[in-house]
């Protein structure tokens, strides 16, 4: 960040524009810095690190509420949205990107299929430095509004203080009234167990709802699920470098 | 995997089940094991970790061409396929999945956007021990015939020694006609450099289509991109805890 000069921050989601969660984190974020919005046209949940190659892409600039962010809406998905706005959009790459407040958890592996991450670990790779915000309540109609100190808290540190090349943040709130602090996490070692929803079409045709329950069942009191778990905001510093670095010499004797 | 008992293996990929990469792939599997495919019925690339939240899924049975395998073909993502498999398809949980061999590489940054190594990954988080293919040739003439015996190798290994919880292996061939052997490597720092083109529609309005040129920064002899360079093929372990380990300590002093 330039000394004295007011920070470019790009938004995203994947949510889509209209959300209430990243109408929250333009709102904080127009009191820091200069703001562009480049956010999915429609939801992209679950579209993990999903870009558009085999389709077009259109980005236009709209005008969704007041304030003094400068908004487009953008027909592909997270990742999309933040290649097309640091190529396309900004005149100079930006100090910050911000992608949220995701309605719904970014906790343990959902990081892996989360749009909201995505967009961040797209900016991360770019050399930008980034954050997910993520709120553990799906309700369209959930209370933002208490999220805020913390989301420009977190913020004007990774301003400041900046963050090492490689390595975004991964933040997620409780679904709470009392928010106990922020705690630096691990991600828990967790999983999805699939359920799914066998039907038939009127003609008969089977076909499937991909549905599943969350199982955590990583006891590490350092994890973000522990953390959310005792209404603390959980913190995970996230690398996009997916190397495992403490199997390299096992796997040299295979060979 | 039980000894003396033929191993159960998961084939997948993200180019779409007649693609002739998974074809060799097959092809190799039912002489080590049983096989089952379950792969997309359509290309997948640059899917990243999608799943199929917001719509129907289907799988059917399906008969491509010769051989011992069992074969099904899926509406879905490469992450949809095998979490479909695992769940509904299997009757019990694969000894092995294998995903690929992908037309075109998946090498350093590419395995965020990959939906080959999607497909690994999420067999590796239910617990299936997991290889992503990928040869750096897009063609879909490209010749699978010389990789046969490396994967036959490779994946021997696999089902003989195992893999760590949260490690799958990320597999790359260099477009050579002489292997010189493999090298375990990490994942190269690299990014892809985004050129938009931008044109208009016979309406006037204005579109994009995403191209970009890959650049890799890291000179560094123990990455993937020097060990295909040097036409040997890269092995990286890849693991889906994300966890950016060594900055938490830092981190801890923010808040």
């Amino acid at each position: 960040m330039i000394k004295n000069k007011r920070p470019l921050i790009l938004v995203t989601n994947d949510d889509g524009i209209t959300a209430p969660g990243i109408r929250t984190l333009i709102k904080v974020m127009n009191e820091i810095g200069d703001v562009v919005v480049v956010a999915p046209d429609s939801p992209q949940s679950g579209k993990g690190h999903a870009i558009t190659l085999d389709a077009i892409l259109e980005c236009n600039p709209i005008n969704i509420d007041e304030g003094a962010q400068i908004e487009y809406s953008c027909s592909g998905t997270p990742a999309d949205c933040v290649k097309i706005a640091v190529n396309e959009i900004l005149n100079r790459k930006p100090d910050l990107c911000v992608s949220g407040v995701n309605h719904g958890s970014n906790s343990s592996i959902n990081v892996v299929y989360s749009g909201t991450m995505s967009a961040a670990i797209e900016a991360g790779i770019e050399g930008i430095p980034a954050v997910g915000f993520s709120l553990l309540d799906y309700s369209w109609k959930a209370d933002f509004s208490v999220l805020e100190k913390f989301i420009k808290k977190i913020t004007l540190q990774v301003l400041e203080k900046g963050l090492p090349d490689g390595v975004v943040l991964n933040v997620n709130f409780p679904k709470t009234k009392v928010l106990k602090g922020i705690k630096i996490c691990r991600q828990a070692r967790a999983n999805w167990v699939e359920e799914f929803d066998k039907r038939s079409n009127p003609q008969g045709k089977e076909y499937y709802w991909l549905t599943g329950k969350f199982v955590n069942l990583d006891k590490g009191e350092d994890t973000d699920e522990y953390a959310l778990e005792n209404d603390y905001i959980s913190i995970v510093p996230v690398k996009f470098d997916l190397t495992a670095h403490h199997f390299i010499q096992n796997l040299n004797s295979w060979f």
